[in-house]
């Protein structure tokens, strides 16, 4: 297989073809236009609303927010976490790495290998800690300290996708069929009918 | 970021440093040694037992299989399902997109997009047709027929892994606390340790 | 070098930009518009008709059949060939490695390394053997049974490309400079005119 | 060109093949043997010494201070300025694109693009703001604030890798042809050869 | 990070959109109307006038001049150096790796590690000589020979990027903040000016 | 698929590992030894004897010449030609594009696109001109002039293969069943088998 390599510094990302200039191939903003707001964010330290079902808030910052990341593969997240139990419930980054920070607050951390073993592998977090979630992997953290918990993690994609596994499986839309997540889960058929009936609520 | 470039035709899996040639700063079978067998397997025509739980069985091809995949970036699996609801349950492939094609049986399959909108796309299967599962999301299969399903799938990856959504969730080793997979799921604390014992003991 | 990194769980191809979302400098179907449709194909369950020079036909399921691949790296191809002697002659992919799995008669295969020994790698497979090409290299299948055989091969890119050795050299449009084949293949300058006559007529 | 896939969920570094499991060509720490301590570091929350000739000091978190970062593609840094002028002074990243967010005082910060236009890209960051820096450009952080500032970095690549202009330039070791800094600066000989003498200082 | 691969035998780079056939996503000219001028270039025979304030000129046959070059990943230089201290002063590619062969002439090379030791490698080359210049890192040629010298250089990327240290950081547009390139070379402001405007003439 | 990054300066090959430095799980070279010698190779510039049945000789500088190109993905080659039909026969480069230069002499060069069309795009070549090939395709170069020719080229990869079509279709070892020749070509069995004791001759 062959890959498609970059040729220009960047590649600012834009809706509009009409003020694109054509290079290699593809679209991008024209780099003489390029300016430093393309490349900028602002408002990282603004601590997050965490009052929702799962008690955290994950503030992207990725190519949606920052368009000059496009085609740069790298991107940001602040995590916010409500005290006693704020949880970013498992999911996994199809096409990112991801290494997080803890600025405040206690985490208790993990994430589980591939089938070989589905081996979960933990660490409690404290100020300054470092903790490593490879591509792929399902993974968490949970807000095990009675104070709101933050955290930065930065992520190898500039748009690393994100699926919630309880989202995506009793979430989805439409829902999947009951029969595969009563096998899969092996749960009564009403205990699946009653969290399809949740996380459709969730999403939409 | 930069990434290393294949420097060979190919490079044998070998398990014993003391049989390879050293080339290039990587251990691989000396190629001239390398023969058919190194590229080979036999048996993919059989079909499998499919008594468990979920009623469906995989067969892998991959580098464990043929050494000779090593740095290729592609394998094959045969499937087999149970008839009346053989189901290959909700899984994700972290390093590998999945192109599956029927050889016999009816097969419900669907896949499910990450969270901007967590879009179920499913499809009923007959014998000769083909469904694509993206990388890294979500998916499955799920045998609506009266008669035995068997499919084969090639992977984008000599090694895609695979994660099994409800036995890394709830059949981690050790098991996730269940705290967090009360809250993730919504589901009771009664409901969440009966799984947990339920998938420890299909993973140990 | 640096890579194009992917920013989508897909991007299904699509031809007409009028149809298109204009995203991270990319031109894709719109994600919210992609259908089961876009990841789909119907009928290799089908035998083809192997009534050809060679004795045997490729039905290709690539991103030209599922727009939905685009992207992903890998596609399919069935395989059929005529009994006694039906050949996919020597070609190579240049974009791909290809696995093959036997669903049906007797196969005589092979590839040949590069240059440093040529060396001929062969095996004759039965129904349920697998058996591996490595990218770009110089590849066959024939068939050394009295039945008719049938094939499924992956090919790690979602448009492997193939070059028909044969047609390649003595087939193109225009022909090659007769000359550069004579000391090439240390052939008669009539035998070479002869061959590109017959293979000219194959390719238009 | 080719480039080599991963195949397993990780790769934790080892120093010594004697602790190592040989897998697919590769020496990594047996999978079965990571442990959590592979994938973190602590001690990020704590303020570093910026009593140097610059006035900044960067605390890296690699591969080389977490061996579960290998093959993974990413890496972090903090990143301390002295008030009234810290500097992390003009350098690139060969392997890497940088994404930083401040978390304590005043930045004014830049790139450089290539020789098309050698256009610099400037902002003043305070608190919460996120500002790029392309690969292989080249990039500074100024502290203009009269407080000490902080911030926090992911770069995409494990091991990015580190070029400060005026060290390599002229503190090498040995040092380079004054000739050639006196041509390609236009700077008289002495002026070079006392630089010279304090960057040798510098890197010695 | 997943990386969009190749789908064609090449993408022949167009400027204007109306021209194009739109294929998997991209726009390329028509492969069917793809001719041997879009692979060609021609001059690279010529020496050139190295009269300007280095000494030296380079020739670049890259993208922007051979359109059959988009996505595969190569081009060409010539450089011409003038008798007696014609310089190409040190500089990186972002892109590329360099390989380079002396034509004619005498030349001091070297390139400079990155920070762990910032270690120079040089070596003195006469015709016929190779040297390789590994992508991202600080490298220069110095013509010690009385007469002309040329060379020519392959560089691993289509459109690799040349950033000439001492015009990115005196001569940028607008210039630097100059008390950052004080501190930075620890050098006297009013030379730090000096230089600012000399090179700013130089890219103006 | 995922792919691995590099993360070094540079890695030289080395053959011993008893002198390597285990580095991020991969043996190179200690990178504090390497040293000029690691990133050279002397005698480019002298002229190769052609008196062989294709009247071309192709002098290699790669990674098995330069071991400091290991990683780097780029090498160079010097051809020469015999006057009057001096050949570089038809054959492919399955791990990189070529891009070359005419230093001497004329060349009548060209490459065939895939099955699509097995177009043959080619061109007369004169001193100072340069044509690109790309990867994976079946192309070669003719001297029609009545002098010596002299070329260099650049392939993206730091050990491109070569796969000379002659040599490995009618020369491989053990030879290829003539039965797949003889249908393939279109050739009598005769023909084929003379070809192939010719061929056999010129491997072994």
């Amino acid at each position: 297989m062959h890959l498609i390599p970059v040729s220009q510094d960047f590649c600012v990302a834009i809706n509009d073809p009409e003020d694109a200039v054509f290079v290699n191939g593809k679209f991008c903003k024209d780099p003489k236009l390029a300016k430093a707001q393309d490349f900028y964010y602002s408002g990282l330290n603004i601590p997050r609303n965490t009052s929702n079902p799962v008690g955290s808030t994950v503030t992207p910052v990725n190519v949606a927010q920052i368009p000059g990341l496009n085609t740069l593969g790298i991107s940001l997240v602040r995590i916010d976490y409500a005290p006693n139990g704020g949880l970013n419930p498992p999911h996994t980054h199809p096409r990112a790495t991801e290494i997080l920070v803890v600025v405040e607050g206690t985490l208790y951390v993990g994430f589980v290998t591939s089938n070989t073993d589905n081996r979960l592998i933990t660490k409690v977090l404290y100020p300054g800690d470092v903790f490593v979630f490879p591509i792929g992997l399902i993974h968490f953290q949970f807000n095990v300290g009675k104070t709101n918990a933050v955290a930065f993690a930065a992520l190898s994609s500039q748009n690393p996708g994100v699926i919630t596994v309880a989202n995506a499986v009793f979430g989805s839309n439409p829902p999947i069929n009951p029969d595969v997540l009563v096998k899969a889960f092996q749960l009564d058929k009403n205990v699946v009918k009653n969290l399809q009936s949740k996380f459709w609520w969730a999403n939409n």
